[in-house]
Protein backbone atom coordinates (compact mmCIF):
# COMPACT_ATOMS: atom_id res chain seq x y z
CA UNK A 1 0.00 0.00 0.00
CA UNK A 2 3.04 2.11 0.05
CA UNK A 3 2.41 5.68 1.18
CA UNK A 4 -1.40 5.93 0.81
CA UNK A 5 -3.06 7.98 3.00
CA UNK A 6 -6.71 5.99 3.81
CA UNK A 7 -9.27 7.40 6.22
CA UNK A 8 -12.89 7.51 7.37
CA UNK A 9 -14.03 11.29 8.04
CA UNK A 10 -17.69 10.57 9.68
CA UNK A 11 -19.86 14.23 9.49
CA UNK A 12 -23.31 14.73 11.36
CA UNK A 13 -24.93 17.14 8.94
CA UNK A 14 -27.60 20.01 10.24
CA UNK A 15 -30.76 18.17 8.92
CA UNK A 16 -32.47 21.35 7.92
CA UNK A 17 -29.41 22.05 4.99
CA UNK A 18 -28.63 18.05 3.89
CA UNK A 19 -30.15 18.68 0.59
CA UNK A 20 -27.71 21.79 0.64
CA UNK A 21 -24.95 19.83 2.06
CA UNK A 22 -24.89 16.76 -0.20
CA UNK A 23 -24.95 18.60 -3.41
CA UNK A 24 -22.10 20.38 -2.11
CA UNK A 25 -20.12 17.33 -1.19
CA UNK A 26 -21.26 15.31 -4.84
CA UNK A 27 -19.78 18.27 -6.69
CA UNK A 28 -16.71 18.38 -4.46
CA UNK A 29 -16.18 14.71 -4.62
CA UNK A 30 -16.80 14.44 -8.62
CA UNK A 31 -13.80 17.74 -9.18
CA UNK A 32 -11.31 15.67 -6.64
CA UNK A 33 -11.58 12.72 -8.49
CA UNK A 34 -12.01 13.70 -11.93
CA UNK A 35 -8.88 16.62 -11.56
CA UNK A 36 -6.37 15.58 -9.05
CA UNK A 37 -3.78 12.90 -10.08
CA UNK A 38 -3.62 11.75 -6.25
CA UNK A 39 -7.55 11.51 -5.25
CA UNK A 40 -7.98 7.86 -5.59
CA UNK A 41 -11.16 7.65 -4.44
CA UNK A 42 -14.01 9.10 -2.13
CA UNK A 43 -16.95 7.00 -1.18
CA UNK A 44 -19.44 8.77 0.60
CA UNK A 45 -22.25 7.16 1.89
CA UNK A 46 -24.80 7.91 4.32
CA UNK A 47 -26.55 6.10 6.98
CA UNK A 48 -29.93 4.45 6.04
CA UNK A 49 -31.40 5.31 9.51
CA UNK A 50 -29.99 8.48 10.26
CA UNK A 51 -29.44 9.97 6.70
CA UNK A 52 -27.38 13.01 8.66
CA UNK A 53 -24.66 10.77 9.86
CA UNK A 54 -22.17 10.56 6.38
CA UNK A 55 -19.15 8.33 6.12
CA UNK A 56 -16.45 9.36 3.53
CA UNK A 57 -14.14 6.58 2.96
CA UNK A 58 -11.24 8.89 1.50
CA UNK A 59 -7.92 7.33 -0.88
CA UNK A 60 -5.01 9.22 -1.65
CA UNK A 61 -1.80 8.21 -2.90
CA UNK A 62 0.45 9.91 -0.47
CA UNK A 63 0.33 13.24 2.10
CA UNK A 64 1.52 15.17 -0.47
CA UNK A 65 -1.69 14.75 -2.90
CA UNK A 66 -3.52 15.18 0.28
CA UNK A 67 -1.99 18.31 0.95
CA UNK A 68 -2.26 19.39 -1.92
CA UNK A 69 -5.93 18.65 -2.16
CA UNK A 70 -6.51 20.95 0.45
CA UNK A 71 -5.36 23.72 -1.23
CA UNK A 72 -7.62 23.12 -4.26
CA UNK A 73 -10.61 25.58 -4.98
CA UNK A 74 -12.90 23.02 -4.76
CA UNK A 75 -12.09 22.00 -1.66
CA UNK A 76 -11.59 25.16 -0.32
CA UNK A 77 -15.17 26.13 -1.89
CA UNK A 78 -16.61 22.69 -0.42
CA UNK A 79 -15.05 23.58 3.21
CA UNK A 80 -16.42 26.87 3.83
CA UNK A 81 -19.55 26.38 2.16
CA UNK A 82 -20.70 23.65 4.93
CA UNK A 83 -18.86 25.07 7.67
CA UNK A 84 -22.18 26.52 9.19
CA UNK A 85 -23.56 22.67 7.85
CA UNK A 86 -21.48 20.83 9.64
CA UNK A 87 -22.23 19.61 12.99
CA UNK A 88 -19.73 17.52 14.13
CA UNK A 89 -16.61 15.90 11.99
CA UNK A 90 -14.30 12.55 12.91
CA UNK A 91 -11.58 11.47 11.01
CA UNK A 92 -10.30 8.22 11.44
CA UNK A 93 -6.76 6.92 10.03
CA UNK A 94 -7.35 3.95 8.46
CA UNK A 95 -5.32 1.11 6.98
CA UNK A 96 -6.76 -1.28 4.46
CA UNK A 97 -7.01 -4.91 4.78
CA UNK A 98 -8.69 -5.62 1.08
CA UNK A 99 -9.76 -3.43 -0.82
CA UNK A 100 -11.59 -5.22 -4.24
CA UNK A 101 -14.37 -3.91 -6.65
CA UNK A 102 -15.79 -4.98 -10.21
CA UNK A 103 -14.61 -2.59 -12.88
CA UNK A 104 -15.16 1.30 -11.92
CA UNK A 105 -17.50 1.93 -15.49
CA UNK A 106 -19.58 -0.78 -14.08
CA UNK A 107 -19.69 1.05 -10.53
CA UNK A 108 -20.16 4.20 -11.73
CA UNK A 109 -23.28 3.19 -14.17
CA UNK A 110 -25.20 2.66 -10.99
CA UNK A 111 -25.20 5.59 -8.98
CA UNK B 1 -28.54 3.42 -7.80
CA UNK B 2 -31.17 0.98 -8.69
CA UNK B 3 -31.51 -2.19 -5.88
CA UNK B 4 -27.97 -2.13 -4.63
CA UNK B 5 -27.40 -3.42 -1.74
CA UNK B 6 -24.60 -0.90 0.20
CA UNK B 7 -23.78 -1.45 3.97
CA UNK B 8 -21.06 -1.26 6.55
CA UNK B 9 -20.10 -4.14 8.24
CA UNK B 10 -18.07 -3.38 11.38
CA UNK B 11 -16.10 -5.75 13.46
CA UNK B 12 -14.50 -5.94 16.33
CA UNK B 13 -11.90 -9.22 16.65
CA UNK B 14 -10.49 -11.13 18.94
CA UNK B 15 -6.47 -9.46 18.78
CA UNK B 16 -5.04 -12.60 19.69
CA UNK B 17 -6.64 -14.24 15.95
CA UNK B 18 -6.43 -11.11 13.96
CA UNK B 19 -3.92 -12.30 11.50
CA UNK B 20 -5.67 -15.12 10.94
CA UNK B 21 -8.92 -13.24 10.58
CA UNK B 22 -7.31 -11.00 8.19
CA UNK B 23 -6.32 -13.87 6.17
CA UNK B 24 -9.98 -15.52 5.92
CA UNK B 25 -11.01 -12.12 4.93
CA UNK B 26 -9.07 -10.96 2.35
CA UNK B 27 -9.87 -14.64 0.93
CA UNK B 28 -13.04 -14.22 1.19
CA UNK B 29 -13.26 -11.03 -0.15
CA UNK B 30 -10.96 -12.08 -3.29
CA UNK B 31 -13.39 -15.11 -4.39
CA UNK B 32 -16.36 -12.66 -4.00
CA UNK B 33 -15.61 -10.15 -5.97
CA UNK B 34 -13.67 -12.21 -8.65
CA UNK B 35 -16.50 -14.95 -8.76
CA UNK B 36 -19.84 -13.55 -8.16
CA UNK B 37 -21.12 -10.76 -10.72
CA UNK B 38 -23.43 -9.40 -7.92
CA UNK B 39 -20.63 -8.54 -5.48
CA UNK B 40 -20.30 -5.27 -6.82
CA UNK B 41 -17.35 -4.09 -3.73
CA UNK B 42 -15.86 -5.24 -1.14
CA UNK B 43 -13.61 -3.00 0.47
CA UNK B 44 -11.94 -3.61 4.37
CA UNK B 45 -10.34 -1.40 6.39
CA UNK B 46 -8.76 -1.66 10.01
CA UNK B 47 -8.67 1.50 12.78
CA UNK B 48 -4.97 2.69 13.13
CA UNK B 49 -5.06 2.75 16.76
CA UNK B 50 -7.18 -0.06 17.10
CA UNK B 51 -6.86 -2.85 14.17
CA UNK B 52 -9.00 -5.41 16.03
CA UNK B 53 -12.15 -2.52 14.40
CA UNK B 54 -12.65 -3.58 11.26
CA UNK B 55 -15.19 -1.79 8.96
CA UNK B 56 -16.13 -3.42 5.30
CA UNK B 57 -18.10 -1.11 2.74
CA UNK B 58 -19.93 -3.81 0.85
CA UNK B 59 -21.88 -3.21 -2.46
CA UNK B 60 -24.01 -5.90 -4.24
CA UNK B 61 -25.88 -5.71 -7.10
CA UNK B 62 -29.05 -6.07 -5.71
CA UNK B 63 -31.04 -8.14 -3.08
CA UNK B 64 -30.98 -12.03 -4.59
CA UNK B 65 -27.27 -11.18 -5.39
CA UNK B 66 -26.62 -10.45 -1.34
CA UNK B 67 -28.86 -13.45 -0.62
CA UNK B 68 -26.87 -15.49 -3.08
CA UNK B 69 -23.59 -14.71 -1.60
CA UNK B 70 -24.45 -16.18 1.89
CA UNK B 71 -24.93 -19.02 0.23
CA UNK B 72 -21.32 -19.39 -1.77
CA UNK B 73 -18.74 -21.98 -0.17
CA UNK B 74 -16.51 -19.20 -0.10
CA UNK B 75 -18.51 -16.88 2.60
CA UNK B 76 -19.42 -19.93 4.69
CA UNK B 77 -15.82 -21.10 4.57
CA UNK B 78 -15.40 -17.75 6.25
CA UNK B 79 -18.45 -17.45 8.31
CA UNK B 80 -18.15 -20.73 10.38
CA UNK B 81 -14.14 -20.14 10.26
CA UNK B 82 -14.23 -17.00 11.88
CA UNK B 83 -16.73 -17.55 14.14
CA UNK B 84 -15.07 -17.64 17.34
CA UNK B 85 -12.90 -14.55 16.17
CA UNK B 86 -15.48 -12.09 15.83
CA UNK B 87 -16.61 -10.35 19.50
CA UNK B 88 -19.02 -8.21 17.95
CA UNK B 89 -20.80 -7.42 14.05
CA UNK B 90 -22.92 -4.16 13.66
CA UNK B 91 -24.69 -4.18 9.93
CA UNK B 92 -25.11 -0.70 8.81
CA UNK B 93 -27.64 -0.36 6.21
CA UNK B 94 -26.73 3.12 4.03
CA UNK B 95 -27.31 5.10 0.59
CA UNK B 96 -24.68 6.09 -2.02
CA UNK B 97 -24.21 9.82 -1.37
CA UNK B 98 -21.52 9.63 -4.13
CA UNK B 99 -18.86 6.99 -4.64
CA UNK B 100 -15.98 7.91 -7.24
CA UNK B 101 -12.57 6.27 -7.87
CA UNK B 102 -10.06 6.21 -10.24
CA UNK B 103 -10.15 3.05 -12.70
CA UNK B 104 -9.43 0.32 -10.65
CA UNK B 105 -6.40 -1.05 -12.11
CA UNK B 106 -4.37 1.72 -10.63
CA UNK B 107 -6.08 1.28 -7.08
CA UNK B 108 -5.65 -2.48 -6.82
CA UNK B 109 -2.00 -2.09 -8.02
CA UNK B 110 -1.40 -0.51 -4.46
CA UNK B 111 -3.35 -2.48 -2.33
Amino acid sequence: MGDQVVRIAELDIDVSQLDAYRTMLTEEIEASVDTEPGVLMLHAVSDRDRPEHIRILEVYADRAAYEAHLQTPHFLKYKTGTAEMVKALKLVEVDPVMMRGKALDRLTSFF
